[in-house]
């Protein structure tokens, strides 16, 4: 199945909750997500993958143990698996996000956090 | 190794050459590749992955064989493992292109328009 192309822009505005990761495409077993990241999220890890954001708009920052990591448009970070992180953001802003299919934004689902998986727009 | 983080027009501002792809972060086994694209490229097909592009500025086409897909800024389109594809652009465009790494820009490595695999940029 091919998809058409996927506007990123037109695709952040058919939603508004923070956190909450929507899946746009596909590409082989991996996944690109959009989410508005606002506030504070938790501290997490990712234990069987690496975890790539790229800043569409606004300004977010990866915390990491040892160090910050902030973000603009057009700056892209990937977390290593298995290290601890907890992204933030001053102003509410647009991530792409690009991981593989089956990976939960929290690493408990029963997280007051937990987004549901798989959510397409 | 944890690579920082990576400003992506500051990438693109360190070549010029199109059709040349240079490798900015590893994602797992994938590779995050920039580009510019200009002019026209090659009918080819990648047999064993689906490929993405993301256009960061200017326009291109990516010619499949029933239709065009005209791509923007913001604008992402994945070509299907197996399908053949001739992308082109009318301006000179900057484009971020993601796919496992070991995929080579042309099927055959003895065609005028390969370009050096792995080459980090």
């Amino acid at each position: 199945m091919m998809k058409g192309k996927i506007n990123l822009l037109e695709k952040f505005n058919l939603f508004n909750e923070p956190w909450s990761p929507k899946v746009i495409n596909e590409l082989n077993n991996y996944q690109f997500k959009i989410a508005w990241f606002e506030g504070e999220f938790i501290w997490h890890k990712h234990d069987e993958t690496d975890e790539a954001f790229l800043v569409i708009e606004g300004e977010i920052t990866i915390k990491l143990e040892e160090k910050d990591i902030t973000l603009k448009s057009g700056e892209l970070f990937v977390v290593p698996k298995g290290i601890l992180h907890k992204p933030v953001a001053p102003i509410k802003s647009k991530v792409l996000i690009i991981e593989p299919k089956g990976v939960t934004n929290t690493e408990n689902t029963s997280d007051p956090m937990y987004s549901p998986n798989d959510d397409w727009i």
